[in-house]
């Protein structure tokens, strides 16, 4: 694939996910106060902000409601209470991941729902029920995204095969994911290539979700995006598991489309994320990320290791080689 | 220019110079331990890292020995009472300005001194006052380099004339630096075929100095190397002037010349770097750095911003915009 638009000009098939309350709810628990959500969403709406993730559609089977805040869940009530029936141009989505989702039962139909967007969440060697659930979100009215986890450990063939798969679906958009935040901006080339060479002849759209763990998230969504990704996740002061993600105000400061608006953004980082970091919720790079991410492993031992408050990081990193 | 090297194997005209003690020096007045500065110098020469730079030989008539830390001045015998003779692979190299040196004076002959490198950083409009001092160190006997300040506010015709000028020298490099932080990879990509093609034809390698308003500094330093720079500059922790450079622990990690040690760098960060941000040294991506990159200005103001623990980063945003 050749570049794809330049610095000077918009492209009007990109569009921004603000994935804040999702995947910044794996770093609080999804205890968002009522009035963070409503001001992000208002933000949101403001900002030009295209689709807004609220959270999780988690089973409430395997998953207690009362060990995690009401955005793992995302039930139709709660959304609507904050967003009446979205009167507005922002899409709302919502995450589902296979083997943790009531799909059948939680995901009702889309002209009763005031959800426009699921994006199913799925390993490589899940695809099939992966495709089920896209099926089932398609036939019930909507947008639908797959977003396959953790490719940089993934075979390439497999990979393949699994975009050979989607492409036959009714998907509307794949997803590039990088899970543990290991991927260089080359290789991040080289696999946006791949998906918009897979998709493009499909009719399908290119998403991508980066994390920060080698500082490379901002960079990897607009490389990306130079090679044909459209739809860019970003997140508020880059809030989200470990590392965290592409920074929405990094993103919003590079878009061309005067539709965005930077200020109101920023507006919002000063004064709900600064109070988030205040009241103690912890995320961003560091050096424990970093090393998970360039030995590319799950960022959960770095998780405990932040949390626990070490900074003995050759110690760290020799547990990581004896594991790795 | 096409791609030079590949994610696996290892490009052998590729160095690496550690910057800390001269950019993290404008963050603390170059007040470092003599203990710090000991413990850099051991770690770079085992870690195998290229070349450290001490710091400035600024003019003693222009800024008060008495307002700044000894490596604003770099005086013969301070190095050497950290390195000796250097009998190391590590090269020593000091930063001279365009019109706040005495460089007839302040640096002598090669063979009388323990310096291998003068760095010669100029902007484009001071390009003969370089050159003087770029034939004053070839002739003298070092290894040296130009560096070429703000050009992201530079006219592309007076850069092209600027490497034009310095092909016909003596110069042994030329660096492509990013002050402002304000540069996307693109762009870094462009301007390092720019510099590549005209210094490859005279026999002269390109360096790039690369800063993190943008979370880019890591990302430009590698894209650069891609396509064909190959003297990478980087700083424990990323410390350096504002947002800093790009971190020493992410390009080592990077690099896959096995004579780099990752786990020294590591050490180092954890032992004194963790030290200093205790002691409230303060450096390293924050929201004002992020707005001057992306206004593409110089990042006193956000310096001064973060110095008065401002938070209000709209005001801040508006403050800017006005001056922009």
């Amino acid at each position: 694939m050749a570049q794809k638009g330049n610095l000077m000009t918009v492209r009007t098939d990109v569009k921004v996910l603000d994935a804040t309350i999702r995947d910044g709810g794996l770093v609080n628990g999804f205890y968002f106060t009522d009035e963070f959500v409503n001001e992000l969403y208002r933000t949101n709406v403001k900002a030009g902000v295209d689709y807004m993730e609220f959270g999780y559609k988690a089973s409430k089977d395997m998953f207690d409601v009362n060990k995690f805040g009401k955005w793992k869940f995302c039930d139709e009530d709660d959304i609507r209470a904050i967003v009446g029936d979205n009167n507005s141009d922002l899409k709302i989505s919502v995450m589902a991941d296979v083997g943790r989702c009531d799909y059948k039962k939680d995901i009702i139909d889309r002209k009763d729902s005031v959800i426009d967007m699921v994006r199913v969440a799925t390993y490589i060697n899940t695809m099939p029920a992966a495709i089920h659930m896209i099926e089932d979100a398609k036939e019930k009215g909507y947008e639908v995204t797959c977003n396959i986890m953790a490719i940089s450990n993934a075979q390439e063939a497999d990979l393949d095969t699994a975009l050979k798969m989607l492409a036959e679906t009714n998907v509307d958009g794949v997803y590039l994911v990088d899970s543990y935040g290991s991927l260089y901006p080359e290789q991040i080339r080289a696999l946006s290539d791949k998906y918009v060479d897979a998709m493009d002849a499909a009719g399908k759209y290119v998403g991508i979700h980066a994390h920060n763990n080698q500082q490379l998230a901002f960079a990897n969504t607009i490389e990306s995006m130079a090679r044909g990704v459209s739809l860019l996740d970003a997140t508020m002061s880059s809030m989200g598991r470990g590392a965290g993600n592409c920074a929405m105000e990094l993103l919003l400061g590079f878009l061309k489309n005067p539709k965005y608006n930077l200020f109101l953004v920023l507006k919002f980082v000063e004064t709900q994320m600064m109070a988030l970091k205040e009241q103690g919720v912890v995320w961003g790079y560091d050096i424990p990320y970093f090393l998970t991410g360039r030995l590319n492993l799950h960022p959960s031992s770095a998780i405990d290791c932040m949390k626990a408050g070490r900074t003995d990081y050759t110690d760290f990193y020799t547990e990581l080689l004896d594991r790795s």
